[in-house]
């Protein structure tokens, strides 16, 4: 859509930068002509994908003189997978800037809650604050309290800052990811680049084929948004899938290798505990979370407790090192409609809010991760319960699906169920697409998993009362009353789409510009009676009028509301 | 899938036979054999579209001998428009069994309000509670309260009873009918067939164009669902698309012409007032519904109270003597975000309620419509509301739209809205199609639609507690989990979807057999560790050990919840 670019918004004081997606819109009739509509923007400012993103953020690390750069971790073709170490390479090297990694000095704490919590704001919190047009003490504030996060590792200097937390927008999240079935790297970039510029907030890369360590290389280099991951998935690659031969120095040795990359966020199991495991053992789907069905064999063939749990201090230490967050996974959430709420998912949930208080108390960022698959009359009861537990750590759910019975329609499924643990205060959405229980989401399944959870994250803003969530919609509606065809594809969530639903009745050229919809046909129009409408009680004649009518209402009523046949009481055209 | 079959549940005692969808499964791991799986079918028997359906309920309906065939109107070419009255014929006309129209004798009144508030117990009411698993009283003891329709015109004998009311399954409608620009006759009736095979529990022809009765003599004859309409359409056309040229005559007689024909249920925009017409002109979008607007347009033209209210009462008569409901139509539904729940749309509510009772005493039975486009926290209320003011009268809402920014996804942004005002007590969910605000719907949109709106109609059933709703999610979560493939397809909403996306990652036939699925591939699988942990812990050996386990989570807790690692406690395998 030539209508929409690329803009910014400007904090001038503090030199700072919002990218924002612009849309330009038609007069309104009478040649009355409309602002331009900006949209919150995730595409960031796109990339060559194999020269990456400019550092936007390395000045801002590097001013606050608390990090160091230090020789990481040697290139491991291992952490590639055995193809790479046969072949003597990845199949496809990353060949851009290879940042040196940074970690913080004398095991300082570098993230963003340290800092908040030391009324220190960041310019990570300023260019929040400026997207999301609020004011940046509650920024701060709201990260203090560990009721928001700020995902933004030291090594990722390519994102812009994003803000997860119930007093923000709601945001949505996207995994990609290759598998031992499928898919390239340029592949994965592609399916990166294609959701943010949908409107992903955050993209977990979930790979578990070949190529891990250099999938994510090109991915985080290329990545305005942060980067999430299940170090588990790469551990468990490293063992040849052999969940028993897991061990901490396996693990530990991933998150560092992630940490140095860049990886922003990181789903730790830590809360499936060894005794709850028995509890899964009556459940009409068991464990259905990958990593929680990893943790629970381990934990089951070695008879000990969870090693992500009993490691939990070291990993905290690590990720204050990095500002990465924790996204504490719940991998005993149910996986069907039979198996919500129980036993099992609800005593992991009060690990995690154990785990939570942990965390903070090395000021490491946490979101906790929810279910599922619930029934739509128990879901509010989840966020609810995440929160009085968490102490408000901002919750990050998947859906929830409120039906088993739909497979192949579980975006839809899902976003049913997001969009009311959204209302109550789950701060972001990880989306489904339509494959999910299926296969694995290709490029158009991966826009329909965006763009259904951007509806989801939207409505949810707006029951939210959310300030300024209802502009949009406003606008658009506007847009469509007044037949201008083309702001209202602009401003819609997938202005092609909605182009080409309109053209496969109408295609005409004339017809983006005409006066009336295929419903009506031209005719007749709806909208057109709603105009002369306006134009007869519009404005002062509407007040009048209207105040004459609800008059006239109430008058009935109180009559009894008894058949009554008014004289004509309106204004004589 | 050949999995699926057409059975029937039967009531010998009454010589009665519920068509219903048998789904046949394959048996679980150890060979043991899980019963077929039965599935509320709305299909009907099938029929070659030139021929028509069986006359199921013509015995039922002369066996109480309060009935008569009369001459009715003549068949007359303005009926179907002008090209019809040119061609000397319309388009392709019926030639299958032309039945002489029914009506009452005497001017009796023949509705199933009135058996059943005569404590008559009908067929129609037996078929129902066989349909839907409950109690025969019930269905009686709601139809005569008001709280449920059987929408069944005497002059549809072909169609399938089914019950529209808060206590039984949520059902949903699909819309289709020609325009002035698109559409045949055989590509309607290909459409109602489509819509029916795919579950909607009532069709609506919205005809606007060319053949309008042809095309809903072919519809009715054909479907196994009640047909409902907008007769105010089809006025319209009858007067050149001029709406001040309407009058009560052209309107009366084309309802009688619909009901001889068998329309099963008319919408009747009779709350659009003169008064609140005023009422919409500041609104952002004003009047969106078609039939709203053509009676606010009359309204206006004339000065003139809306003829559908102040002949309300001849309305009633009429619709006494066929068993024809009434849909009271919301013209003044908000059609955006920011119209929602208003004066307007309130003050029409009001007069929805008068006209309720109004019809109540004719015995007539009625549903009221609602809106439209609600933010999400606010469609609550707007149940709630109706129930109370129209004494718990059936509500059938379009949607609603939770946000308006989604053109082309708006299936989805009302499936949102529809879960949860069904939730709370809606009765029929008219769907949304992908082509909502754009185009006309093809059949594919039909079809998304139509499983669009399962989707909310069985979660809404779920999140009430209905009995047996559960059953479903049970069987195919069950089948998921024990990778029969095969029967989660079959058990699924749509059948070729779930296996074509499956097939996409995994095409080869031994994966619908496999033990594992695309994401994990078959290296590692976390439902086979589920079934390793069941295995291990199954049946008397889980009792102990969860007893076990919970009782040291109980002590953990109230240790204080300090990190704890336990000496295993697990049964030793």
């Amino acid at each position: 859509m030539n209508s929409q670019s690329l803009s910014y918004v400007h904090d001038s004081e503090h030199g700072l930068a919002v990218p924002v997606t612009e849309v330009a819109l038609e007069n309104s009739p009478g040649n009355r002509p409309n602002e331009p509509f900006r949209v919150y923007r995730t595409a960031g400012p796109g990339s060559d994908p194999v020269v990456g993103l400019p550092p936007l953020r390395q000045p801002w690390i590097d001013g606050r003189d608390d990090v160091e750069q230090y020789q990481g971790r040697e290139r491991n073709l291992f952490d590639d997978g055995k193809s790479a170490v046969r072949r003597g390479r990845a199949s496809q090297e990353w060949k851009g800037v290879q940042p040196i990694p940074l970690r913080s000095r004398d095991r300082k704490i570098v993230t963003q809650m340290h800092y908040a919590r030391h009324g220190v704001i960041t310019e990570e919190m300023r260019f929040v604050a400026l997207r999301e047009n609020c004011d940046v003490e509650l920024v701060r504030s709201e990260v203090a309290a560990g009721r928001a996060i700020i995902p933004n590792n030291i090594n990722h200097p390519e994102s812009e800052p994003m803000i997860i937390g119930k007093a923000f927008l709601v945001k949505i999240n996207a995994n990609i990811g290759n598998s031992a079935v499928t898919s390239s790297i340029a592949e994965e970039v592609s399916k990166m680049q294609w959701a943010t510029q949908w409107g992903a907030d955050t993209v977990m890369d979930l790979s578990t084929g070949d190529d891990i360590h250099t999938t994510r290389e090109w991915l985080i280099r290329n990545s305005p948004v942060p980067i999430g991951t299940v170090p588990i998935y790469q551990a468990l690659e490293k063992v040849n899938g052999e969940a028993n031969d897991l061990t901490w120095e396996i693990f530990r040795d991933t998150v560092i290798e992630q940490c140095e990359q860049g990886v922003d966020y990181m789903t730790i199991h830590a809360g499936v505990l060894l005794r709850y495991v028995p509890l899964t053992a009556e459940r009409v789907t068991g464990i259905v979370s990958r990593g929680g069905s990893i943790m629970a064999g381990w934990c089951l063939a070695h008879h000990q407790e969870n090693f992500l749990y009993t490691h939990f201090d070291e990993l905290c230490e690590i990720f204050a090192r990095y500002d990465v967050a924790f996204s504490l996974g719940d991998g005993l959430r149910p996986g069907s409609i039979a198996d919500a709420n129980d036993a099992a998912q609800f005593a992991e949930l009060d690990t995690l809010a154990e785990l939570t208080k942990r965390a903070w108390a090395y000021d490491v960022q946490v979101m906790v991760e929810g279910p599922g698959h619930i029934p739509f009359h128990l879901v509010r009861e989840n966020v609810e319960r995440q929160q009085e537990l968490c102490h408000g750590a901002p919750f990050y759910t998947l859906g929830p699906l409120v039906t088993d019975i739909a497979p192949g329609y579980d975006h839809i499924t899902s976003a049913i169920g997001a969009t009311e643990i959204a209302r109550y205060g789950t701060a972001m959405l990880c989306y489904v697409t339509p494959k999910e229980h299926l296969g694995l989401p290709n490029r158009d399944d991966v826009k329909t998993g965006v763009i259904t959870y951007k509806i989801a994250a939207h409505a949810a803003d707006l029951a939210k009362g959310h300030p300024g969530a209802g502009e949009r919609d406003d606008a658009l509606s506007k847009a469509r009353f007044e037949f201008r065809w083309r702001d209202q594809f602009a401003l819609s969530l997938d202005p092609e789409t909605a182009e080409q639903f309109h053209d496969e009745t109408l295609p005409a050229e004339p017809a983006k510009t005409a006066h009336f919809c295929s419903m009506c046909g031209p005719k007749f129009c709806s909208m057109r009676i709603s105009q002369d409408i306006r134009d007869q009680f519009g404005g002062a004649a509407a007040q009048e009028a209207i105040a004459g009518m609800a008059g006239k209402s109430a008058e009935f009523r109180a009559s009894g509301g008894k058949v009554y046949l008014p004289e004509p009481a309106l204004p004589q055209t």
